[in-house]
């Protein structure tokens, strides 16, 4: 099965937004099997729309468009959709309704402009959207796959409408078929806030996309690091990611984590469940705790999780506090995207002045005056400061130098002491981080998170 | 005159890299005026590069290829390219010399598998790489702009091979004479690594764009504003946003900002800069204070300018302390995202617990017990107790009900209570933010910025 991933908006054609849609939905429809034929990228222009979705919809199973649905005049994807299914817009009265319970809710009356986004095309679904007012709009529509161009009038589609796709039925997956018929392609129109986007593909249109791939069965797993680079990775899983294997294994990073993507594709389920399986038993015996957690685990969430399971934790409640200097409260803002972090987050200092640290934290001036405030000493005592101004189990302290200035031969930008003080005693480390503010900022919080779950575990850090 | 930007990669379309050339390449063209009509990604297939060159190429003045002319089997661009043309590949001794030259001045041989780079299509010229082994290439072919899809044999196209094209030449500059006359697309294939594309790009390939496009020119200015939603924007705006205006006006969001795009396209330069000025000085007049900044601004550094700036705010030094219970850090962390925000940010307190409100802040105890955390009163008790502890002129406090559990009739998930003291007393205000824990928390400290904001600059807030 094939798709075609279409963007939509002037800021991307004009390069004022990079965009990020595409390659999202790229790596999610590669895990399920399906094969990404193009990206493609288009203004907010609605010639160019009807053009581009008439011959993507031609040559694909699975159209999935972004942007242009927004309440706005240069939003113009839904009109377009109608246009190539020679269909007119209608209201859809459940999205009407949900906007309207949007609004009631923020108690304002909703903006005439906003109707707009409970319309679609006569024939096509509305897609729920969780997270914004644009209703998603799913279309089945026929195109000869093989040969045929969109002649300009769209004639070369018929609406679906509601009758039922049968996934099982040997008309489009069969394709030694495809020449001989008309093929379906399912196109799907999302928001292009990625936020909405991503929420919106993977409730409803991911489910869909794997019914309708069929065939194969595939199951996917990612595995979560952080410490180590990629290559370093790579080399502890050595034959494991041969570019043949089945379960296979990739590498992806993304702000520092270094993740596994193990994709096992067999006939049945049964047989793609053990193959994971017994892959995911190798990767983890190759790297060990270096992996902190599967899937939707989070780093912040895999450390709330030991928190509360510790026996030392439990007597204090809550157990952690923290210190910040260049993270700027970075690490304790991590430690409650948690829902539910007041069972062990107490309280968090950010002492980003030298005063804010003596004041706070009790860090003597003269400490600050002999070793600098970025300093194994200073780190030390501030931990120190907050386990005791807190009164708390575990103190992260964070002391470093973000940039982009700063920055001094002996202590050069990315210089960061982590200091971590615990119930039977305190310790600092060390770190050189590379990258921009924004990036040493980031690596800092997660490395103060990773000193805490080894500690946690029980176990010495492995790098 | 129109561009079309095609990139080619198999790690683009798996969505392991995000493609930032052809953003970067249509900020460039806009520059000197050229319209890109679309960004299309496909894979290393020789078939779909060759189909996506032939029709990109009959619809476009001109084709930049980005991608598939390294050194390795998976490299089918330059092929691809000779196919559509209908000729051979040959080699160029020009570049095969400086291959020669690239590898002896590394004390090695030239490995033969390099030899393809010096290989362009007969009748097309090579463009330097000052940046790497591959050569570039500049081809210009004849295609019926007007009705004329690709066939498959590429036949629709002939070479223009080493004839001088005389940009003056009224051939494809009229636009009239187009649905008449074959018409010219100047094609340029550059290698995908954005190091030497970008100094291709800028060295060779924009100057003959530039002079081939001749005419207009395109300004852009960004506005950003945060508070209200992009339909009460777009209401206050009017017929600013009317799609056949120029210079034009649209929006976009991200993160809760609403963001106006001004393009302004014009014959001369000075021409396009004076309106794009007048139409800033509307929106800004439609608007008002609502724009807090421009292009690369962000809501933190323009707040930090205001404090710098700020004559109250000098008094102290520095001027800023914040309280969080539910954005956890996220205020303290955005304050300090600016390089030297130790100028004006002094500390900033973590208090999620109902303990450390009490321990850190003064927060009465009853005072919490009687209204709740989340209430008015624990706002400014929070915001107070933070100016008094910390020293500073400004102190903002942040309670609220982040989700996804906790809420209550009265108090739903996403209510928030911001309060904000200053030299001259203490208010507090309640929002209700749509979304998720992550989107809650974003906007509450995004909006304790913008009261801080409205404060500085001596406004009422205006919404």
């Amino acid at each position: 099965m094939d798709a075609i991933i279409l963007s939509i908006g002037d800021e991307l054609v004009l390069g004022q937004t990079i965009d990020t849609n595409s390659a999202w939905l790229s790596g999610q429809l590669a895990g399920v099997g399906v094969s990404v034929l193009a990206h493609i990228t288009v203004p907010d222009d609605q010639t160019a729309v009807e053009q581009t979705l008439r011959e993507s919809a031609s040559r694909c199973d699975f159209l999935i468009v972004s942007g242009g649905i927004g309440p706005t005049e240069d939003d113009l994807t839904r009109q377009a959709l109608a246009k190539v299914m020679g269909v007119e817009l209608e209201e859809n009265a459940q999205w009407l309704a949900e906007l309207h319970k949007f609004f009631e809710a923020r108690g304002r009356a909703m903006p005439a402009i906003n109707r707009i986004q409970a319309m679609i095309p006569k024939g096509a679904e509305m897609v729920f959207n969780t997270a914004g007012t644009a209703a998603g709009i799913h279309a089945v529509i026929e195109g000869s796959r093989v040969g045929v161009q969109g002649s300009g009038e769209g004639s070369g589609f018929r609406v679906r409408g509601s009758e039922k796709v049968s996934y099982e039925a040997s008309s489009f997956l069969n394709p030694d078929l495809q020449t001989l018929r008309p093929s379906l392609c399912h196109v799907f129109i999302t928001p292009g806030v990625p936020k909405e986007m991503k929420a919106m593909f993977t409730r409803d249109i991911l489910p869909l996309v794997k019914q309708a791939a069929g065939g194969a069965v595939i199951l996917s797993r990612t595995l979560h690091t952080f410490g180590l680079g990629e290559s370093a990775i790579a080399e502890m899983l050595g034959d494991l990611m041969r570019r043949d294997r089945n379960p296979s294994v990739g590498t992806t990073v993304s702000g520092g984590v270094v993740s596994l993507r193990l994709n096992s594709r067999f006939p049945s389920e049964q047989q793609a469940r053990e193959e994971l399986q017994k892959t995911e038993v190798a990767c983890r015996a190759a790297l060990g705790d270096l992996i902190y957690g599967q899937d939707e685990q989070s780093l912040p969430g895999v450390v709330a999780g030991l928190l509360l399971a510790d026996s030392t934790a439990t007597q204090f409640a809550p157990a952690v506090g923290t210190a910040e200097s260049c993270t700027g409260g970075l690490l304790a803002k991590m430690l409650t995207d948690i829902p539910g972090s007041s069972r062990y987050f107490r309280q968090g200092y950010v002492t980003y002045s030298n005063e804010a640290k003596q004041d706070l934290l009790n860090v003597p001036a003269e400490l600050i005056a002999q070793n600098g405030a970025v300093s194994r000493e200073v780190a030390e005592a501030m931990a120190v400061g907050t386990q005791t101004q807190a009164g708390v189990a575990y103190a992260l302290a964070i002391t470093g130098i973000a940039g982009p200035d700063g920055g001094t031969p002996q202590k050069p930008v990315g210089t960061v002491w982590i200091g971590f003080a615990h119930p039977r005693g305190c310790a600092a480390r060390v770190f050189l981080f590379p990258g921009d503010r924004e990036m040493i900022r980031d690596r800092s919080a997660k490395m103060a998170l990773t000193l805490l779950r080894f500690h946690l575990l029980g176990k010495p850090v492995p790098f």
